[in-house]
C-alpha cells in the first residue's frame, strides 16, 4: 500500500458531537443565539475536525507550493515563466503578499519549490522537494507520469504530517507558479464535467487575446487527453501541476491528522478538489477562505460545499486570502475562550 | 453656531489625490496590478480621508454607545430593558462579544451610558455621558426633544474630538439598548423614504407575534409624526434614541477631523445616516464593516454609498463587526508598508 493509499484510508469523519457541545457553550456567551453567525459555525466546524468542543487557539503555518508549467510555452499568462523563481527569492526574503499577510496572522509560511525552472540559489528559506525544471506541456502530452503525481501528492503529505508533528494545529496552503491558474482551469472542467468557458478566467490579468489562447490550450488539453473520472489521480497527471498535486496532498494529509486546512484561490481549491476526489472526506477539513474573481473558484467551492467567509475580490494566490482568514478563524475561538457566559456576567437570558 | 452646526460646516471632502498616489504605490508592489481587491481600495481610501499617500499603522478606538428606549414597554424585543445596563458592566468587566474582538483588533473599547434606565454603579469604565433614563415612546410622542437631540449629537462629536486629540486615527462605532432596532427600523424608513416592512427586521432574534407587533410599532410611529424630509434633526428626536444620536455625532466628529469611522451594523449604519442627512460630505468618512442579517442595514448601506466589507451573518451589534473589519483595514495598511516593490525584489513587472 502506498503512503497515499494509506492516507487516504486514515481520513475518518468528523467529530459531530464535539460541534454540538460548542454550540451548547456558544450559547451560554452573553448574546443572543447563533449572533455570531458564520464566527459561531467557524467555532464549531474546528471543534468537529480537531475532536474537542473547545479548541486551543491554533498554532498555524501556511504552505506555499511553486512550480513552473509548460503549458506556459503557449502563452497564456502575463509574467514570464521566470517570474515564478523570482517570487519564491521574493518569499524567502520575506517581502511578498503572504509574507505581510501571515506575519499579521501569526502565521509561518513554509517555501517549497515543487519543480521550479529557473535554477534557484540554495536558501535556508525554501525547502527543494523538486520533482523536475517544470511540468510538460499538457497540450502534447501528460503533463507528468501517474507516478511523478503520486510522488508530489506524497511530498505533500510528508510535509503536512511533519508539520503537525511539529505543533501545527492550522494549516493553509497558498500557490505560485506562472500559468498554473491554466492547469487549475483544466483540471476543474475535468473535475467537475463542466466545459472550459466556465472554468477558465483571466489569472494574473491577461487581456483578450490571451485569454482567447488560454481557454483554446484548455480545450486541447481536454480534448487530447483520455479523462477517467474513476481515475482523479490519471487527470492530475495529465492536466495538473507539481505545486497543485502537492497541495492536494497537504489536504490529505492534515485530513488525516485531523487538522483543518485553510484554502486559498482557485488553484488551491482544485488542489483540494482532487485530494477529495481521491478521498471524499477530506472536504470536511477544508476551510474555505474566500471567493476570489477568478471564474471557476466559485463553481469549484460548490462542488466542493465550501462556502467562503471573504468576498473581497482577490486574485493573486500565495496563500493571501488562507492568512486573511486565519484572523477570523482566530476570532471565532477567541468568542469562544474569552467571552462571559450569562450566568457569570449576571445578564438575563431570554433565550432569544 | 452651535457645536453641531459648526462641525457639519468643517467636514470636507476627501483627497482624492492621496488615495491615486497610494495606488500608483501599490502597483510598484511584487503583484499583479489590483491584484488585492478590496485591500487595495481600502488602503486607498484610508489615504484620502487621512490625506496623505502613506498613512501610518492607525491607533484605534471603538465607541459603544448604550441607552434605553421608551419604546420597549410596546413589547418589541426578545429581552427585558434591564439587559441594556447589565451588558453595558459586560463591557466594563470585558467579558462581552465587543471586548473579545476589540482586544484581537488592538482597538481600545469606550463604554458610553448615553441614558441607560437601571441605575448602575459607578464605574471608571463606564462614561456617564447620560441624557436622562431611557427615550419616550415614540409612539405616543417624540423620543426626546429637539435638544436633547443636539446634545447627544454633540456629546458624540466632543467625544471623537477627545480622542482624536488623543491620538486615535480610527474610530469604530457600536450599540447597546434594547428595543434600537426598533428605533432604528423608523429612522431607516423615514430618512430612506420606505415603507415599515422594507426596513424592519428581528432584531435579535424575536418570534412572529412580536415581530408583528414591532412592524406595527414602527408603522404608528411613522404615521404618528409629521416627518420633514428637509429636517433630519427633527426626526432624529421624534424616532431615534439617545445611543443612536450619540453615535451619529461621533460619525461627524470623526469626519470633521478626517478620521475614517467604521460601521458596524444596522444601528450604527443608521446613526451615520443621520449624520449624512445633516452633512453629506461625511459619507466619504465612512467604512463599512459587514453587512448583518437585519433586514433594513442592506438598503441603510446603499443608500450611503457603502460597500462591507464582510457578510459573515452578524445580528449581535456592540461594534463586533467593525472590531473584525478593523482587522482588515490593519491589513490594507501593511501590504503598503511592508511589501517589496518589483524593485527591489528583483521581479520582472509585466505590468498586468
Amino acid at each position: 500500500m502506498t503512503l497515499l493509499d494509506e492516507t487516504c484510508a486514515r481520513i475518518s469523519p468528523i467529530d459531530a458531537e464535539a460541534a454540538a457541545q460548542t454550540q451548547r457553550l456558544l450559547d451560554f456567551k452573553t448574546k443572543p443565539r447563533r449572533s455570531l453567525g458564520r464566527l459561531e459555525e467557524m467555532a464549531c466546524r474546528i471543534a468537529a475536525i480537531r475532536g474537542t468542543a473547545t479548541p486551543p487557539m491554533p498554532r498555524k503555518a501556511i504552505v506555499v507550493m511553486a512550480a513552473d508549467h509548460g503549458v506556459a510555452e503557449e502563452g497564456v499568462s502575463a509574467y514570464p515563466p521566470e517570474v515564478t523563481a523570482q517570487m519564491l527569492l521574493n518569499f524567502a526574503r520575506g517581502g511578498a503578499a503572504i509574507n505581510v499577510l501571515a506575519r499579521r496572522a501569526g502565521a509561518d509560511v513554509v517555501v517549497v519549490d515543487m519543480g521550479v525552472k529557473v535554477p534557484l540559489p540554495s536558501n535556508e528559506s525554501i525547502r527543494r522537494l523538486r520533482l523536475g525544471p517544470e511540468t510538460a506541456n499538457f497540450t502534447r502530452g501528460p503533463a507528468m507520469s501517474r507516478e511523478a503525481a503520486r510522488q508530489a501528492m506524497e511530498i505533500g503529505i510528508q510535509l503536512a504530517e511533519e508539520l503537525v508533528r511539529e505543533g501545527v494545529t492550522l494549516l493553509g496552503i497558498g500557490d505560485m507558479g506562472i500559468a498554473n491558474t491554466t492547469a487549475s482551469s483544466a483540471l476543474a472542467a475535468a473535475y467537475t464535467g463542466t466545459s472550459a468557458e466556465d472554468v477558465t478566467g483571466r489569472g494574473t490579468g491577461i487581456d483578450d487575446s490571451t485569454y482567447a489562447r488560454k481557454l483554446d490550450v484548455v480545450r486541447r488539453g481536454l480534448t487530447l487527453h483520455p479523462l477517467d473520472p474513476r481515475d482523479p489521480l490519471d487527470t492530475l497527471a495529465r492536466l495538473g501541476g507539481f505545486e497543485i498535486a502537492g497541495l492536494a496532498g497537504v489536504v490529505l494529509g492534515g485530513a488525516a491528522e485531523k487538522v483543518p486546512v485553510v484554502l486559498d484561490g482557485f488553484i488551491t481549491s482544485v488542489a483540494a478538489l482532487a485530494a477529495v476526489r481521491l478521498a471524499p472526506l477530506a472536504a470536511c477539513y477544508l476551510v474555505a477562505s474566500h471567493r476570489s474573481v477568478e471564474k471557476g473558484h466559485r463553481l469549484v467551492l460548490e462542488v466542493l460545499g465550501a462556502r467562503p467567509l471573504l468576498d473581497l475580490e482577490l486574485r493573486l494566490g500565495e496563500g493571501t486570502g488562507a492568512a486573511l482568514a486565519m484572523g477570523l478563524v482566530d476570532a471565532a475561538l477567541l468568542i469562544l475562550h474569552e467571552m462571559a457566559t450569562f450566568e457569570n456576567a449576571g445578564v438575563t437570558d431570554s433565550g432569544a
